[in-house]
């Protein structure tokens, strides 16, 4: 008999908490072996105090740093969990999981953070207002302009979690929310509660993260929802039931506690009529078909729980999935060597699913590889297991004569059981195919097998609305596709209906979910004021020609490095005047001799030029000319440009100035530069609009020429 | 006694519907005169059969017109509504709206159209999938991408509308619905349901409408829900109430029925201690809260209801609101002479209202401003009334002296009732501010009213999270600004908590909220056959140089029409060696002498260049030497570029060539040429990258060549 059971800690309120010793709980299993590893319980924690010191202490924490700064921290996380995996592995083991699936957990996990950590600071400004969209122009004279801003939610992020994935399935939810500068309370499920306490455990040794930015509610989340209002979100995974009864609560019906949810859904691999037997596309489908069906003992979300095939090819599916089962897939506890394929999370997942296969072959499904045991005894007892009290399991493959039975589109068996369903190809099969993919009623995901661009066309476009992913996978990606089942932290993961009607990942998408989006209004200047970038109209400070604005004493700001640049701070100069002798010239030197800069009379007939007129790109290359400061300084590079856009053509005789601002400053939080970019106005001698653009630079911080010189330094790719 | 009073009709399976005679049914009033103006009742009507003839004739028809063709039909929508605007004016007068009050309805309404067919045919593709966000490298090799797409959502948007704007409150979640091909099944409040209806009429008599697009239920929604699933959606306005009621329906809760709700709110104008009496701040702050008082007898939900001003103001500005009321407001029936606001929409309304004010009277409130006479009985028989029977009320302000007070931040008066509340100044005020404002609980919009661009900074980000909009006031845009109460097309409309969480209008993110977002991975091949746009890495055409994958017989893209033209075509240019003269020669003849293109040895010390390198402009430039085919063809312009990145340098010696691949074909729907983008890439002689971007042309549609020529035609402006 086991006595000394540790009871999983809580940590809250910046501390480890534990219940009482004799407070109620339940325990927590080996899969594989039935021994009692740990006992979880919440019992008299106070949730109310969790909550509120996640809007005091982790709000104000949190938003003392910056996007940038977050990502970093995340980097730095990331950085030590990958110190501490083998730890984790191990206690990884005891739920079932392979060290493959472990992986998909574990190191998953931390690539979450390292990609948010990444698109953080590419893709995210270096503070904390992310103006998304274009300025609107809300009054003729343009003294009213409007835009939209995002700044983060004022309150907590319940992160409630299934218990499949329990470190993947924790940062996936943190990374968006810490990114944002929202503070996590994490609820993880019971089963696999030591291995999500355990990687916060390791979080929290690494002392990265700010007071109250992470909590964690190792028990039942009781009455933590009647605890939020509208300042806080939930983000649910989990059961479509819990979802609609968490969604019903008054506070998330009434109240305005933002609600996402991730549920389980049946999700779809449809094969295309020209994949058949032999051809890189149908080995590719039963590849796929039979890692949904194993990898964490089918226990995935975004299992493969439907092969929609056509109607000749049942048979060869049905064979081929079988023989590769048998072939590749040895159960057992996944601690012995040769074990392919670990235990169900617990001898009630195992019960649960058994029932919902007798269910289904009730219903019109007929057993087409594998074998079911009566429910609730094991019919595995695999190599190391502790017979009888291992939740085992062989995949099961069923066969639907009736692809329209109702069974296989509304139950789930949430292991390793996957239908086979056949379409009519009379007409090609997309449609037919699409209609079966519906009947699931709203997926995570789906995958289109099929090398004829036609028929991936019509399905993807045909199932697109009712999925929150589709992977096309032929044989030219088969090989380097990241699989159906895996969600990837670039993608959003989530789906309509069914599938819970949620969307987490997506890359800074999921840090925006986070974030309250607010149009403001207002005048050039107090845009400028509340965004922190220059808004066109607003004021500025003018070096250069006094005729177009500069004012004697102004320093040229190509002089200023980052800590002197200020947004406003602009260049105009003076008028150059372009003769047809530059414009043949200019044709000449680059060989663009297109018939508008060179043929007066075929020029004159194009609807958009008054005759011979001069390249874009010869008035962009003079703009540089002259707002150029030649002699070394702050500015190291034009890493490149955005937005050009050719308003009014420019004739020989005409003249052609330059107006450049500081519009958007961005030091990098890692480097000794950042990027300025610079909005850039070209107009001719009557102040007509000739091009605008963005000009895009890298400037030093610190005034302190060459000081990044002599080592080569990268230039950032276009978002 | 009247007798001829008539049903207002149902618009349902393209025909219009009407109960049984004897049907149960509302009386709908003139809201001055309380004449019974028309019988409103749905009894009887079959809204399951109305929900299937939106999800699928609404949707088949919907889905023959590509979102450009859906725009064009919003406009010759617009202009068709605008010349029957008189006959809705005169309806609209029997709701007690002012001549003011009605353009603010139908005016705005048509408004609606005409912006969302512009931003449509602007910021749409001409097809019916949307690419949404750069594509994700997912493998080394480029064979595996990924990105997101949008589709349209494939049921039905169900439309629940509030009584104060019956024409505005309709076509604003019309139009978007529209562009996004999803059906509308539009559900007016009793009140103003005779107005709805009359503008569905005009709708309908336009014959611009396909079949299914749009139904009217004129009667109360009953079972409607009960008919939803996934595929659906509902937008509703209207009381926080019946918004948690809905939310809690089985099919939203559980059953995946898309909901957004826009409920009203306490929004609050924010003065600043700047803008003191004499200042146009707060000569603009008074104006405002007055015409938010009086507009629409304050039946807005965006409108004033908590004026937060610097205590020591309290005083004056409740002085200043008072005079302006009493010297701009005459209440009384819209159709008579001389009436600036009118009446209550009915006398419910009324008696809802006094209850309102009197309950917080009883909670701290005092009267400043108005007189208010016993519950029930109208105070204010105005001229052209029928007396007793006009649901007319005077403007009320109430001054709160303590600014905490609970029921100033959660009770609402819906009607001319504005209070004031004062805040300490001592540190500055702006925390102060934010923190009252703040105690709404959620807003659709605040105005901030201040020439001080910390105040404005610090009270904007502040408050920003709990709201849906902020409008910042000034002497710069106090007379250009639209007005503190009325959303804009472009700028989302709703607000957290209790504004009702939701999300409306702000351009095209408001089209996309009827639409499913989906992440597709694939191939590069398969990517460009979902989307219809060329990826890196898919399969093309190329003419030009062989070495460089050239066909011998492809011909050069920049020769074919759009008709000619397929994505994927492309053309390859041989290379062109540049020398130090080249470059010398550049600097000299544009003026761009920048050190590291004449300097040896401080081109050197910069991190970036390995030395003296050509300039990013030359590289450009003879980039469109080696690609331009110069003689007249159906390229009539280049009129930009977009995502221009230098990420090689490229110095003496070097060598460099383009390659060009038609990527995206946007023929206009209105024009007979259109948008190509090309896809630019130019390598060194080694293949590296040396720059890459988009070049944007405008190409004719048919290759006739000058067809287009001889009259003059617009340059696209950046999004």
């Amino acid at each position: 008999m086991k006595t000394a059971v540790e009871t999983v800690p809580s940590y809250v309120l910046d501390a480890w908490w534990m219940p009482d010793a004799g407070a109620p709980a339940t325990d927590a299993r080996d899969a594989s072996t039935g021994e009692v590893l740990a006992r979880v319980s919440a019992e008299g924690l106070d949730l109310a105090a969790v909550v509120e010191h996640a809007r005091t202490v982790g709000q104000e924490e949190l938003g003392r740093l910056t996007m940038h700064g977050r990502a970093l921290k995340l980097r730095e996380l990331a950085g030590y969990l990958n110190g501490r995996r083998e730890e984790l592995y191990a206690v990884s083991a005891q739920t079932g999981a392979t060290r493959g699936d472990s992986m998909v957990d574990i190191d998953g996990g931390i690539g979450v953070l390292f990609t948010f950590s990444s698109k953080g600071r590419r893709e995210l400004p270096n503070s904390n207002v992310v103006v998304e969209g274009p300025v609107e122009p809300l009054s003729k004279d343009g003294s009213f302009i409007g835009e939209h801003i995002y700044t983060r939610i004022p309150g907590a992020d319940v992160q409630v979690n299934a218990f499949n994935f329990p470190v993947w399935g924790m940062l996936e939810k943190f990374a968006p929310a810490f990114l944002a500068g929202v503070p996590t309370i994490v609820k993880p499920a019971t089963p696999g509660m030591h291995l999500a306490a355990a990687a916060v455990r390791a979080m929290v040794d690494s002392g990265i993260l700010p007071p109250g930015s992470l909590q964690l509610v190792a028990g039942s989340a009781r009455d933590l929802l009647d605890q939020l209002d509208y300042r806080d979100m939930v983000s649910f995974t989990g059961s479509a039931a819990t979802a609609a009864l968490l969604r019903a609560h008054p506070n998330v019906s009434g109240g305005g506690v933002r609600f996402t949810a991730e549920t389980d859904s049946l999700n779809a691999a449809i094969l295309g009529p020209d994949a058949m037997p032999g051809t890189p596309e149908f080995e590719a489908f039963i590849r796929s078909v039979v890692t949904e069906m194993t990898v964490k003992a089918g226990q995935k979300c975004t299992a493969i729980r439907r092969a929609i095939v056509p109607d000749g090819l049942r048979g060869a599916v049905i064979d081929a999935v079988g023989a590769r089962i048998n072939e590749r897939v040895v159960v057992g506890d996944p601690r012995t060597e040769g074990v392919t394929m670990g235990a169900l999370a617990s001898l009630e997942q195992l019960a649960d699913v058994r029932a919902a296969v007798e269910a289904m072959l009730a219903a019109g499904g007929e057993l087409a590889h594998g074998t079911l045991a009566a429910p609730g005894v094991p019919d595995a007892a695999g190599p190391g297991s502790g017979v009888g009290r291992g939740a085992f399991m062989s995949p099961v493959l069923l066969d639907w004569p009736d692809a329209e039975a109702a069974a296989v589109h509304t139950l789930e068996a949430f292991g390793p059981v996957c239908g086979v369903l056949g379409f009519s190809t009379h007409d090609g099969g997309a449609s037919e195919a699409v209609r079966l993919a519906a009947l699931g009623a709203g997926s995570l995901v789906a995958t289109v097998c099929s090398n004829d661009p036609d028929f991936v066309r019509e399905v993807v476009t045909g199932i697109a609305a009712r999925h929150g992913r589709v992977l096309v996978l032929n044989r030219e990606d088969a090989r380097t596709s990241t699989g159906h089942g895996s969600p990837v932290p670039h993608l959003v993961h989530g789906g309509p209906g069914r599938a819970g009607g949620g969307e987490e990942l997506g890359g800074i998408r999921s840090v925006k979910h986070h974030m309250q989006r607010t149009a403001i209004q207002g005048s050039p200047n107090m845009l400028t004021a509340v965004t922190g970038v220059w808004h066109e109209g607003a004021d500025r400070r003018i070096a250069g020609e006094a005729e177009f604005g500069g004012v004697a004493g102004e320093v040229h700001p190509f002089r200023k490095s980052l800590a002197e640049l200020r947004i406003g701070d602009a260049f105009a100069s003076g008028l150059r005047p372009v003769s047809l002798e530059d414009i043949t010239a200019f044709a000449e030197s680059t060989g663009d001799t297109f018939y508008a800069h060179t043929d007066p009379v075929a020029a004159a007939k194009n609807p958009f030029f008054p005759g011979i007129v001069a390249h874009g790109y010869l008035l962009v290359s003079w703009a540089a000319g002259l707002f150029v400061e030649p002699a070394p300084g702050p500015v190291l590079a034009n890493y490149g440009l955005e937005k050009l856009r050719f308003l009014t053509p420019v004739a020989a005789g005409d003249s052609i100035r330059v107006t450049l601002t500081a519009k958007e400053i961005s030091p990098r939080v890692t480097d000794d530069y950042g990027e300025v970019r610079w909005d850039t106005v070209i107009n001719n001698q009557n102040g007509d609009v000739v091009a605008s653009y963005d000009v895009l630079t890298l400037v030093e911080k610190e005034d302190t020429l060459y000081k990044s010189r002599g080592r080569r330094a990268t230039v950032p790719r276009p978002p």
